[in-house]
């Protein structure tokens, strides 16, 4: 890939643009607002211009609804060799795409799943896709070379290429994305309800649960209409599980007859929450790699774990989790540190020179992101 | 206050542990599990034994059920002079000790807003409550020395106290802390349907919002159990809200009649979740102190304000939030840098040196935690 023409110059077009030019592909920008592909330029993310003869690849990162029109627009033009998108949804565009008329062959959907809850060009970042899952849906009419022309975009800005059909996406980003911002909205809306005091009250809890509050409602009203069947399926359930719970609650609150199974129910749907968090895989989009466990002796008199702590972190090594264990007479003790495989030597070789007594266990069972 | 006991050693008493003997004060630890107990004393938070004579101050890190029998018991052997608890609810142990005849004189409930996914003593740490907001529910009967007592804890532990009344307390965490570990907990179990397929396109935002749901269900049923009432209130009203949105969703995924409508009612609650979380207060329960604006002039060249971001870098000044203005000819712009307000002049000045053209401005509108 030479050249390239972004339409659409937001936070993702902008940082599409920006990770190209780090990799030497000449880019293109355009955008209906003239300020925004303009500051687009000015961040280095190529030229606000049309490009001076036909681009390899157009990439449109415009809003769902405007992916097809835009598209056939562009190919009447012949701006382009081959054409992908960065939208959130897939199956309507695709639907769109077919019913006005666009040449197929050379069209591979995508969507790079990277973002933030914060919008617009100065918000974008060349590396914003590093290490990220990209998701292409090639069609039965996508010609090869036009896949490879977007597998290469993927790698140019060092994201995981990840290809699925166009409904399982859409399931797919309901369940990991879609539902979990409305439900931080749902519950980031609540807060209306709060006292000032109430809300001094606030902590990193309720900060994580509802950052993504903060998006735009216009841009995630788009992505939530384009996507409103699989989005409304997994919403439903939720809803309906949010009922039981409530129901739970106000037999648990009654003190009668099922308070105790009350108490049963909220206590499996909590596990089943716990469940799910562990099933998600570890930060880069592939399972964790695991921890190695670092097991140290240690007596049982004041400030004994807060030396070997100490030591550790004299060694440079960052421990992931502990876990404790306490022989029957409560006089020496087991600590198990985490930590990442590569670090466990070093920090075995430390704490020995240190004193310890030391041994270097199998790996455990992965702890999750 | 020269001596404290502990009772309870898990997270939140251990932390208390550590941070009153950072400060000098003696401390004692009793668990009902020894082996918990001598964890604390191993970390270097107090002796894991009874204390030898009356303690100033006794505090009860024990679940909400267990406060008015623990408080009931401790009394009757005399071990403090003041007790107070650590209880992520407070009416219902308030109801609970009056009605097992302790001495009211000597009790203030409290309630430090701090803690974490992980529990156990060997997650705790001698400053978890620096900065976070303790609250205290005096009530009638509390002694304006047990008050006194409570609040020189508060101190030590390097938290600001907030006076409240059992149930307005009540009503607040429901609303920031147990509605929202619900939530995350709800939406996490959602994803005990999704594939692993699914599952490796999981974002920041999703581990952001279920990342709660990751703490222990037995702990947390026993929190919502105690809290049940209020907690109730507030999911049936978000349950209420959740159907609503399905229900919207559903319109606007048929495209007939309404479907504009049902967009319009999802882009309003959307909104009222932006407005919510704009709502929390800055991270130390203080309002934003709000920031000072750089104002820099940009000429519309490639890789101008890359430029001028590593200029600010360089300055060592952190920028917190960009603004882009254009002049109508798009020749020049005006990029506004939003920076703590004690940062501004260090930044403006050394962009002068650089050759920019800059003007601090007055400070512009808080921009939220």
């Amino acid at each position: 890939m030479r050249t390239a023409v972004i339409v659409g110059t937001g936070l993702i077009g902008t940082s599409v643009a920006l990770a190209l030019r780090r990799r030497g592909v000449d880019t293109y920008l355009l955008d209906t607002d003239p300020t925004a592909a303009h500051t687009a330029e000015a961040l280095g993310a190529g030229r606000a211009q049309e490009p001076p003869e036909v681009a390899d690849l157009a990439v449109l990162a415009v809003p769902p609804v405007q992916v097809a029109p835009v598209l056939a627009d562009l190919q009447k033009r012949g701006i382009a060799r081959f054409y992908t998108d960065v939208a959130s949804v897939k199956s309507l565009p695709g639907r769109e795409i077919e019913a006005l008329g666009c040449e197929l062959t050379a069209v591979v959907g995508g969507h790079p799943l990277a973002g933030g809850e914060r919008s617009g060009p100065l918000a974008a970042r060349g590396d914003l896709f590093e290490g990220r899952p990209w998701v292409l849906v090639p069609t039965e009419h996508t010609s090869d070379l036009a896949l490879n022309c977007a597998l290469e975009l993927v790698s140019l800005c060092g994201a995981t290429p990840v290809l699925l059909g166009a409904e399982a996406h859409d399931r797919a980003v309901a369940l990991v994305s879609h539902v979990p911002h409305l439900t931080a909205s749902l519950t980031a809306a609540r807060l209306l309800e709060g006292s000032e005091s109430a809300l001094r009250l606030a902590g990193q809890g309720l900060r994580d649960v509802t950052r993504t509050a903060a998006g735009s409602a216009a841009l995630w009203t788009d992505i939530l209409s384009a996507n409103a069947g699989p989005v409304a399926d997994v919403l439903e359930a939720l809803a309906s599980d949010a009922r039981a719970a409530a129901g739970a609650l106000r037999r648990v609150e009654g003190r009668g007859d099922g308070a105790v199974e009350a108490a049963a129910e909220l206590s499996e749907l909590l596990q089943r929450g716990a469940d799910g968090r562990a099933g998600i895989p570890g930060k880069h989009g592939v399972p964790d790699v695991g921890f190695a466990a670092v097991e140290v002796s240690v007596g049982d008199s004041p400030g004994e774990l807060a030396r070997l702590f100490s030591a550790a972190a004299d060694a440079g090594v960052n421990i992931e989790d502990i876990g404790m264990e306490h022989s029957s007479d409560q006089l020496m003790g087991r600590a198990r540190l985490a930590v990442l495989p590569a670090r466990a030597r070093v920090l075995a070789d430390e704490l020995r020179l240190g004193g310890w007594t030391v041994r270097v266990a199998d790996r455990p069972g992965s702890q999750g992101a």
